[in-house]
């Protein structure tokens, strides 16, 4: 346990948030800003809401560094709808694209694009039990396909691209398990989305980030929750938003802004995983990456014992040493710590302390 | 204002919530439940959220008294994407369905549905400028309709069918403003559908309940996320779920079981109903309601002074007084109280009170 009582979290999402921004909505819970109500009971259309709403629009826009002919969305129904209404607003009929395949993310997205849209598989790491990312020069990009749908890491297979692919077409690229925790270079990108539950806040919330010239261009008659262009002309309140997500996530811009932004966010990933990546290299070999040295995730590191046995020991040992949410995937077994934005160094030196005395007690 | 700095909220949606509710959730904000984190930082996997989840699901079917041949869904995007998904996971290729138009929300379920099937208008309102609901033989089903879509409540004109229509066709509900604020009989309907915003918690939440042999029948190729399937064999956790509106319902739902169900939230609505109409037809006409008496909303009680002056004082007097959002829609303009599930009758007694005030001095 930390000394406030709070444990070390490492779960691969939804994850820790930012200890003051918690404090805040538990202050603000009964009357926020002086409204004599909670922000959960608020009109959407009131405006101490529409000041919060705008505001996090405005600061995902700056943090991210958004240019002005990208617009925002804040959108509901997780990534996993977005596998849908990427293609139903991106393709027109008869247009292709190509989707790579890099694990269990990548190829959901794909499942769905498939009924939608004349996509295609550009890659797969299937045959490679999706240990790595492709290299650029291994995407069959088809001629003619409007853009190329990468997912910028796996969540549950603990890979990311360490760079996005050089291709000939725009990307469209999944961020969602590791949304802002690195600067976006957008000259590559069409459109950039993810769940907020990972790196920016509570469940609920999906961000889309889109080239504004693109909306309405494939030319389907789409249902107005399902046609970017009705919340894109409504400032993402056409229907009433998910209005807590974005409140808590607008605290959580806040401060990523105030600790140095994307870069600072960048650096502090890389300190965190060089940290559990070095505890697992200086092993001797006792813990083990099951994944390539170049994709190796800065947000979910997926590391194995020797046995099964020692796997599920390590998990409720940490679990009684306050470092909770260890346990990989059930699809691929091991250990997973995921240490996203709001994960304090210090939770990574007790886990990395942790596995140094485990492998001395069990080796 | 209230004793405790808190507003009387006559807001449309979202609205007031049991201060005891929102007391939970503040002191549960940073420790849920000894977990050592807050309910938005868990895993929706993970067994403290598991809990709350399912307790969710089961205190939805008995506040409501579902039955078991049908499925609760929690789902997200609100009744605005139910408009598609309706349609999507009810209507087979062909098939045929008819829509009462009985205003904004009527209106805009039709909209979408006649994009994605063969839907027809089986009544409008729209002449007689939406101020009633159509007696049953007013409808016309045609042969072969698989359902009739009716919204039980429409929340801007202030109206409500006090009773279902009878037709020779399952209904299809969409419940939004006034969601388990009376008795639902379930063998009138096929599917009933609702955001949460209202009567039951904070945006971000929408609610199906759909008969569970009816999943699948489109036979149409839906992408995860649109395909009720999905979501009915995975307990509403395929993806991961609005989990901080499902948590704030499910301590909705155990007040209002505590506090008596849905017959004593009839009877509370109707003596605020009561309270209000009661204010406007005594009032030797200076209050008038400009709805038909027999479909009055018992959630969203609509009326209007003798001129735009004065309800805009009344608005802005009301408002110092601690009264807040009781606007009326810009679309239709004058009064709007709405006077949901949670809103104590005192609240509305201290508005008929000012509406007395308010009329003596202005009269």
């Amino acid at each position: 346990m930390t000394t406030a009582g709070r444990v070390h979290n490492f779960c691969a999402g939804p994850c820790t948030l930012p200890v003051s921004v918690l404090e805040e909505v538990r202050d603000e819970m009964l009357d926020f800003d002086g409204t004599g109500m909670s922000i959960i009971e608020a009109s959407h259309r009131a405006p101490a809401y529409d000041a919060v709403h705008m505001d996090a629009l405005t600061d995902f826009r700056d943090l991210a560094d958004v240019p002005d002919d990208f617009t925002v969305l804040f959108l509901q129904g997780g990534a996993t709808l977005q596998f849908a209404q990427v293609p139903m607003n991106l393709l027109a009929d008869g247009e292709s694209a190509g989707y790579v395949d890099t694990g269990a993310w990548g190829g959901k997205a794909l499942a769905d694009a498939r009924l939608l849209a004349d996509v295609y598989e550009a890659w797969s790491g299937a045959d490679g039990g999706f240990r790595r990312m492709p290299a650029s020069d291994e995407i069959q990009v088809s001629d003619g396909s409007r853009f190329l749908h990468i997912t910028s890491n796996e969540t549950i297979g603990g890979i990311r691209f360490p760079d996005y692919p050089e291709v000939d077409v725009p990307l469209v690229g999944d961020m969602s398990s590791d949304f802002l925790s690195r600067p976006i270079d957008w000259s590559r990108f069409d459109l950039v989305y993810g769940g907020a539950q990972k790196n920016l806040g509570p469940a609920g919330l999906a961000i889309v980030v889109v080239r504004t010239d693109l909306l309405g261009r494939s030319g389907r008659d789409l249902a107005a929750y399902l046609d970017y262009s009705t919340h894109a002309s409504n400032d993402s309140m056409a229907n009433t938003p998910p209005m807590f997500a974005i409140y808590v996530m607008g605290k959580v811009l806040r401060w990523m802004k105030a600790s140095g932004g994307l870069v600072e966010f960048e650096r502090r990933a890389s300190e965190r995983a060089d940290l559990v990546y070095g505890a697992v290299d200086g092993s001797d070999g006792w813990y083990t990456s099951p994944v390539d040295e170049a994709s190796r995730s800065h947000m979910n590191i997926v590391f194995r014992l020797p046995d099964e046995d020692l796997e599920k020991r390590f998990v409720a040992e940490a679990a009684e040493a306050g470092m909770v949410n260890l346990k990989g995937h059930r699809s691929v077994g091991g250990i997973r710590a995921s240490v996203y934005n709001a994960l304090a160094v210090d939770s990574v030196h007790t886990l990395v302390d942790f596995m140094g005395a485990f492998r001395a007690a069990n080796a």
